[in-house]
């Protein structure tokens, strides 16, 4: 479409809520306030560092209750992808067997090509095309080298949720060894996790997905643990992740988490109804493959589908075109689908070529309005038919 | 000293600027602003993604212009502690040989430690008591295997600046294959830095040491160069660092970025007035040693005094409760100190037990006033009579 057919953005609609959030007021506000009065840094020994020293555990303190951790527990960092590598990298050595899923995050996938450089066995488990994990290969794939499993608890592209519970049963009848990480980066905030009850090890979680700041992150890492650093210096993060915190950004994140936690309910609630009505609304439009059910397998945030016949990324921009701002998968591996023609998760789930292609990622959040729902799905139509018509 | 003894604080000097500085008013807006309007995915393909990823654009090339690089020689990550990892976790193979210096930060010390378990051969390279490192020493030390020179440009804790040019000079003249790597953390932005001029191969830089926000930084990376990544995932950062970039802090850094080397002139002209000060009114007090010399080879933000028959971090507790903010070297150090009795840099002088056990970090900002010198002379004389009476 060329600038001159350029049409009237008559409401701008943010369902990209999957690749990044727009921070609260609050948190904005509480950034602000960080950087003017927590600036000590937390290491130095005066009052100013202990002052930030002190606000730093009080943030711990607060996220942990959200996870059900204790506050020594919970260790910052600068985001999901750090969080995942280190993870990754501080617990597999030579001839370690882990094993995970073939559609995690690319912070995962790519970290495990390296590692399988060095001699590092890999297990991806199969999906079935809903994007459940077979438990029974889980089951049987755990052997006495295996000393991770890492799972996504939400897929970021089609929000299919896995069971943490059976894996993590699974794994505790099957081993003493293996321990077990969740990436959380798209459940966290949103749906409720209990780290202690689901038996988990290590936990991954980013702040900007649930409206906090960017480049902040924190894991949980059950104690007692021993993982390598990634990034070796001084002794902060009880010695785990040296560099001076950020202290601005983790109370930001500190507020997001406390604030999505407390309303973690009613945004469910609302999301699910906008999730509903867009599949409702749906209905009307013929050839299409639906990737994120409605029922309690997927998360209400999600919303995958395929629109065959067209290529998501030209569904893409021509939504844009009209406010409206959406995703082709994951924003990470947006050069990765341009390799292979499409999202590798829904490869994963054995669809085909043109529903790979054709695949758009509706993400939302408590930001978001049922209304914007009859004006996506205005535009939908219209460009559906205007495109699936010029590629006959 | 008991609560009941507490001094009235007439004044607050923050002289612990070395360790983080209080961020710009203009810094903290400018990071506000980020979190408002450029909350969209870099790496998203619709406009709020295209935005923020000019906006990256924009940030770097602010950067790049303030030593001299191109634009896509500019990375991003969480600050200087990712940087130095980065740098030489990407570099050093089994068999590979760094050479660098025994007072590095501890990001590259404790890095080296960890690497030397992989087969990575290091030299420290000989100071003087001044911390000039032995030039000759270099030369000697360059072999067939040696892959990286690891030079920080102003020692953290007693201000000595390294001569990069004939560093630079040396490494050319000696090996084709050896990379020069720059700390820089503790210049940027207060000294001229030209990487090309200097043939610098890369170059770490931290934003919170120079009024910028806390968790960003940035490097650089000489173009072309093979690295491996710290922490994979995504392609972003040109495929070195996957991760979403935290666009608000990286535009606060950029910020802050081109205000210190707008004025670093007249910042380097005032904190050196404010040193020259300093050590003029410390002819007064006896039994002491300036680390820190009024020469051209030592930055003039850092003055590090031994106060001799005193424990430094007494000292610091008792200016704390003027209202005085110091340190007793790196924060990031302040466990090792501990162990150790003291400053590792102190002790690779050749000081004596008695000059490391009693050494005070002073560190300098444009915020500061030469007036604040009066006030910390009196209080230490003050704390000196007492704390050495009381140790007799």
């Amino acid at each position: 479409m060329s600038k001159n057919e350029r049409k009237k953005i008559i409401l701008e609609v943010y369902f990209d809520n999957s690749s990044t959030t727009k921070p609260l007021e609050e948190v904005i506000n509480e950034v602000t306030f960080g950087m003017k009065e927590f600036y000590g840094n937390p290491s130095s020994l005066h009052n100013l560092g202990l002052k930030s020293e002190k606000k730093l555990k009080e943030c711990r303190e607060v996220l942990a209750k959200t996870i059900n951790a204790a506050e020594n527990e919970i260790h910052f960092n600068s985001g999901g992808s750090e969080g995942n590598n280190f993870i990754l990298k501080g617990l597999l050595k030579s001839g370690s067997h882990i094993i995970t899923t073939p559609f995690e995050h690319a912070s995962i996938l790519n970290t495990i090509k390296k590692l399988e450089e060095n001699n590092i066995k890999v297990t991806l488990l199969r999906v079935d095309e809903e994007g459940k994990i077979d438990l029974n290969h889980l089951r049987d794939a755990i052997t006495k080298e295996t000393v991770l499993i890492s799972i996504m608890h939400v897929n970021n592209e089609i929000g299919v949720i896995q069971d943490l519970d059976d894996i993590s049963k699974i794994i505790r009848e099957t081993s003493s060894r293996a321990k077990f990480h969740v990436d959380a980066v798209q459940s966290y905030g949103k749906i409720p996790i209990d780290v202690k009850k689901l038996n988990i090890d290590f936990l991954t979680t980013s702040a900007h997905k649930i409206h906090g700041p960017k480049g902040v992150g924190f894991i949980y890492v059950k104690k007692p643990n021993a993982l390598v650093s990634l990034i070796e210096g001084g002794a902060q993060e009880f010695g785990f992740r040296a560099g001076t915190q950020n202290v601005p950004g983790i109370m930001g994140m500190s507020l997001a988490g406390k604030i999505a936690n407390e309303n973690m309910k009613d945004n469910y609630d609302k999301v699910l109804k906008i999730k509903e009505k867009f599949i409702e609304k749906l209905k009307n439009i013929p050839n299409i493959r639906i990737n994120s059910l409605l029922n309690d397998s997927f998360s209400p945030y999600i919303l995958n589908v395929s629109f065959i016949g067209v290529r998501g990324e030209v569904l893409l921009h021509y939504l844009e075109e009209a406010g409206i701002y959406v995703s082709t998968g994951s924003a990470c591996s947006s050069k990765e689908r341009e390799r292979i023609g499409g999202s590798y998760v829904l490869k994963s789930l054995g669809l085909s070529k043109d529903e790979i292609a054709g695949g758009i990622r509706f993400s939302f959040s408590d930001d978001n309005k049922e209304e914007e729902v009859n004006y996506v799905i205005e535009i939908l139509e219209k460009g559906l038919k205007f495109l699936r018509r010029i590629k006959k």
